[in-house]
């Protein structure tokens, strides 16, 4: 039987994944290849510490090279993370001639151009399932049997950290830094927390979503960032009372030609399929012009989960291989010629509703003083509470308004703030219909 | 630019799709394959009536030969449904060198093993992305990126028509006839509905499901079969008392080395993903040993979304062929060699939970002898309830079950039956609980 080689650069958490699939299911794989995947060296700075796999000595090393240059080596992945030395590992890796399998976002996010027009240069493959949804075959599904599909929109829950907090403080009504610390004592949470719960990890999941639905170059600073650490449990509650429940979302639309970048807690109706997606899963929603909307759902990280996904990759390049068919499928789902830099929808352009929170003395007049300037800038109404105020002196005045300009949002409430009766700045998050 | 050209035989509903993909998203599809896809010909016995897409006339012919063997095809689509003469179609195709792309569920699982074997013989590609979920891109996921998995698992909502039917009774409370009826009317039931509510169509889908995840060949007398027409309202009000919802699933499982193989209504818990999924939606999930539970959600049928699966397929097709590369993945995800005949384990032996209802006389003991009875055959009680009786002599007493072999669940429920004090048939639900 024909065989493939793969060396493994890197051997953390996800590293001992890899290895555990090719122990357990080597005859799985051949089943389906007609052929064997063989892993012929694994390169780590540290060979010494227990992975909980048991690995023949002889396949360790400590230099890089070694997977990188080594002529027996057909397959690499990269599973360093971060910038660099990633970086450099994978275009020398490419410079070789080895195809590339990486579940490093970041790296793509930054650095995809660089890597993949190396790798078209040396007539190699680069892929990456598992940079985006963990083990869920999303990317594979957006490049090969929904291809013949114009995307319209695509909606995804990408980021465990904050769809676990998210989940807990709507379960239990806690806090956000209550749950955040929770987390991180319990290792759902890195110490510092931010690149998560900031939203940074889900735009450079999203940018590589833009570039395979819309082919579209996005640079991380065009995805509009907000994350969840300003999300309050009476922001949750009142979400429920109007039949909602809050998500850090990646969106991804295109209207009018222009390509909407954003990441932010939006408002999705209870009863819409995603509103389901709890704790450490993930999900994506696409609408396609003619397969209508498409959920893929399934476990957003963890070791084994995402060694699926970069197996899978490796074994569609062993395909590749086996039948001389390097490049079948574009990296980034269409031709290098026809992805182009499209016009990024500025914010302030998006038309959206929203859920606005107020915080006012507690006085006749005060919701009409309100309404009067969202009126002034053509912004409906479509709900409105104010419950029985707890303290003594101020009420929250809740809102759910119709389809605005979220420039006329921000400038409604830049004048509601000035209000003599409005006592902390106001508060608005999106909401989203659409995929109900 | 290279171009692949495509024969469409059978111009209905999905023909119109097909025709509506070419027509509106050439641009899309070339961008993603680098080449020209041209649908050279179209053939149907019935090339007058208004399929709602215009159509050069020289295009149209109602001579199936011109598609199925003319030497400027490449690849023919197969849309005329049914086993004949959609069988020979296909055959000849494979004889001329085409490859084949179809959505006839029915035709894959009766002559499945014969039209591959041929195509295999000939060196041709046969792919049916569309038979099995609509637009849901379900077998290329199993065959492409989940393919290092060893699968434990698979549930399916496979039928619109059973699931509106069973989603409808749900909100409503309505009778099984009375909204079969409705459906009837509305276009969501054909007019003899047996196939899709006795489960027929479901179990063609299970056949082809059970080959790609478990590689087993599996006739369609061996799937057990149950249809959704005995199912009642009361059942459907006690399910949700219970916090479960009814759905007709196909299931398959590998349980020691054995594969389950069956269609019929099941209780699901209602926070399971699969329970949202309602009206005409589609759904399938799969436990993977390290990708774990993935679920793909979309349209199950209709025009556009089945075009897209149809197409889908065309340019995997297509691909291969710019490459030279036929017969990269297998058909049916494990190459032919690693197809096997495996044990179909007997209905009798799996073990399940079960929801048992039985109607008796409203008389002190009747439970307690009920329970001796399941006590008897080792069926313990997870819950119980028997709600104030509505009729003057007869109550209802429903018992939620923990796992027990389907043998002595009859043997029980046979028993009982015997009882003088019950006074009709009893009837049983299976649980799922594995899905949450």
């Amino acid at each position: 039987m024909q065989e493939v080689r793969v060396g493994l650069l890197g051997f953390g958490t996800i590293g001992a994944g890899v290895v555990r699939v090719f122990q357990h299911n080597a005859p799985v794989m051949s089943d389906r290849l007609g052929a064997t995947l063989k892993l012929v060296r694994i390169a780590d700075l540290d060979i010494t510490t227990d992975r909980g796999v048991e690995v023949e000595p002889g396949l360790l090393t400590t230099d890089a090279d070694q997977v990188l240059t080594a002529p027996e080596v057909d397959v690499v992945i990269e599973l360093v993370g971060g910038y660099e030395p990633a970086r450099s590992f994978v275009l020398k890796a490419i410079e070789h001639g080895k195809h590339v399998v990486t579940a490093n976002k970041a790296l793509l996010a930054k650095y995809g151009d660089e890597i993949l027009a190396a790798a078209s240069k040396k007539g190699v493959e680069v892929m990456f399932e598992a940079s985006v949804g963990g083990g869920i075959p999303i990317l594979s599904a957006i490049k090969e049997n929904l291809c013949v599909n114009r995307f319209r929109s695509i909606f995804g829950i990408l980021n465990g950290t904050c769809n676990y907090i998210l989940s807990r403080m709507t379960e239990e009504g806690a806090a956000f830094a209550t749950v955040l610390r929770d987390a991180q004592q319990q290792g759902y949470a890195e110490a510092d927390p931010t690149f998560d719960i900031e939203g940074v990890d889900t735009a450079h999941k999203l940018a590589i979503l833009l570039t395979l639905c819309f082919g579209t170059q996005v640079d991380l600073e065009q995805i509009h960032l907000e994350g969840i650490s300003q999300i309050s449990a009476v922001d949750i509650q009142f979400a429920r009372q109007f039949g909602y429940k809050i998500k850090l979302l990646a969106i991804g639309k295109e209207v009018d030609g222009e390509i909407e970048a954003r990441v932010h807690p939006t408002m999705i109706p209870q009863n819409a399929p995603l509103a389901d997606v709890d704790g450490v899963f993930n999900a994506v929603r696409l609408v396609g012009d003619f397969v209508g909307p498409v959920m893929l759902y399934g476990q957003g990280a963890g070791r084994d989960a995402t060694a699926s996904a970069v197996m899978g990759d490796v074994m569609a390049i062993a395909r590749n291989l086996l039948k001389n068919a390097v490049g079948r499928t574009p990296a980034r789902a269409h031709q290098e010629w026809a992805i182009s830099r499209r016009p990024i929808r500025a914010m302030h352009e998006i038309v959206s509703r929203y859920y606005l929170r107020f915080t006012t003395v507690d006085r006749p007049g005060v919701v009409a003083q309100i309404a009067r300037v969202l009126g002034n800038f053509g912004i409906g109404i479509s709900s409105m509470m104010q419950p029985e105020g707890r303290h003594v002196d101020t009420v929250a005045i809740v809102i759910m308004t119709h389809e605005a300009r979220e420039a006329d949002i921000r400038s409604a409430l830049a004048e509601i703030d000035l209000l003599e009766v409005v006592q902390e700045q106001s508060h608005f998050i999106r909401i989203e219909n659409s995929i109900e």
